[in-house]
């Protein structure tokens, strides 16, 4: 079943790379490249700081042809209907939450420390939105206001002390994806946001 | 003869890294910097991805060696000639092309699927450039409108194709370098272009 | 004591990328985030490259439970204190100067050449701050006009050349760190820099 929701989250990231390079009216093949480097980054950085290596996509090329395919219809399909402006954003949410959930049983499951398991599952979750942006030129999400990378470092942490308490991964997994979105949609809706660092010193025209 | 034809990919990314940093006034060391990303960056992230660890420059400290040199001889020889305005894309398309066969056969060399060798030729064959037009603040080639990174997928898979129906690589390895150089060349002189992406709802102004 | 020279190291680089997350008025995550890139990219790149997988901070949690404090702390000493502006240049030289030697160290106890050695300690002395300065959205310090990847080299080819000549590590540590760290406090002071590549054609006012 991990399988199935690492591919779920996959093309929700396949679709929200492909949304963006779609604002910058990247051509059909930028649009697969950004997709690509949105879907499978996170995931590559996990393996190889993991050091199971080949990483995922070379053993397994299904997912190289899930990210095209998703890729080559969200262009389709963006060209025939008119998509709401909020979907890249929304769609992004349901991505960190399945990655950070991913990361971090790989990383449990690699016998790291439940430190490392946390890390590990929001550098997954996070890492391919930031690649995103970074390549469309959008300042990073985690970089902005709203809470992100705290949602997905909530559900990562609930999972490892779920995991800790009982065995079976799979509610646990049902409750950190519930967790990690439900904190990214209200962020995202009611424009919620941690305390900003202003360093003493700031003129207030920062603020 | 793989190994001569790495090199020579080598060098062509360096004196293209060199030619970027130049553009950008960068002092002797912020060249070679430059230089080095650019022409070990590509194989740096096959070689991990594919977990051929350590990394081929670590192994074979030849290619450092090769980097710097080109990366000082360009700015000898840019100091006293004026070099002509678009041999810097022009390089590159060469490096591109190699860049693609080396990635390929690596790939399919470590058992990788057809699928997987297109996709780590197209990653090798383009990131040395990324990491160039990132370092020095240029929007990245493969983002712009003309056929870059479609260019060296056609090489990818026209060196798939031929290995899968018969044995050996050298002939498949020119005539993949050909088919890459031509179409990026063919890119440059007449300005090919893919269609774009215009989702539903783009304003013309866009266009 | 290398180990706890490492420590310093990642204190030192968790501290500049807090400093530098605030100036960016980050909240009070993203600020963590920042440090943890920096702290930990440079050891990262160095332990994948070299092939020492899982990575240093998957093996020993102790650094991300170091990055973590350091950064809140940072944030709460500046909350209350006003620091000095020059305070993050600075910490970043004294960042620079450990790392390098501990990425060299680690290149020749992984029976790396003398070459690669060198670029290693560079790679993992300049990769945490360029890590910072792009997701923070500066211009990377590396590709100023000040010395800076050339202190890092002068250390990492000191500490090469000590070691190759009498065994022992410790006292070639102190003395390349003391290297690189008054190059780089030099050039900050003094507004070193290397002669600057200016391509023959170059206009004057470029200059």
């Amino acid at each position: 079943m991990m399988h199935y929701l690492d591919l779920i989250g996959t093309v929700i990231f396949a679709v929200t790379g492909a949304l963006a390079a779609g604002r910058k009216h990247l051509d059909i093949f930028g649009v697969v490249v950004v997709a690509v480097a949105t879907a499978l980054g996170g995931g590559t950085i996990r393996d190889v700081t993991l050091g199971s290596l080949p990483v995922f996509w070379v053993s397994d090329p299904t997912y190289i042809i899930v990210v095209v395919v998703a890729a080559l219809a969200t262009v389709v399909v963006a060209r025939f209907m008119r998509l709401p402006d909020g979907l890249l954003n929304v769609a992004d949410a349901f991505g960190l939450a399945v990655f950070t959930v991913i990361g971090t049983e790989r990383a449990l499951a690699a016998d790291a420390g439940p430190l490392v398991a946390v890390l590990m599952g929001m550098a997954t979750g996070v890492a391919g939105g930031m690649i995103r942006d970074v390549l469309t030129g959008e300042v990073p999400l985690i970089l902005r206001r709203e809470i992100y990378a705290t949602a997905s470092l909530c559900g990562a942490a609930v999972f490892v002390a779920l995991t800790a308490f009982c065995p079976g991964w799979c509610v646990h997994a049902f409750i950190s994806v519930v967790v990690t979105l439900g904190l990214r949609l209200a962020a995202i809706k009611w424009d919620l946001s941690l305390p900003r660092f202003f360093p003493k010193g700031t003129s207030d025209a920062d603020r």
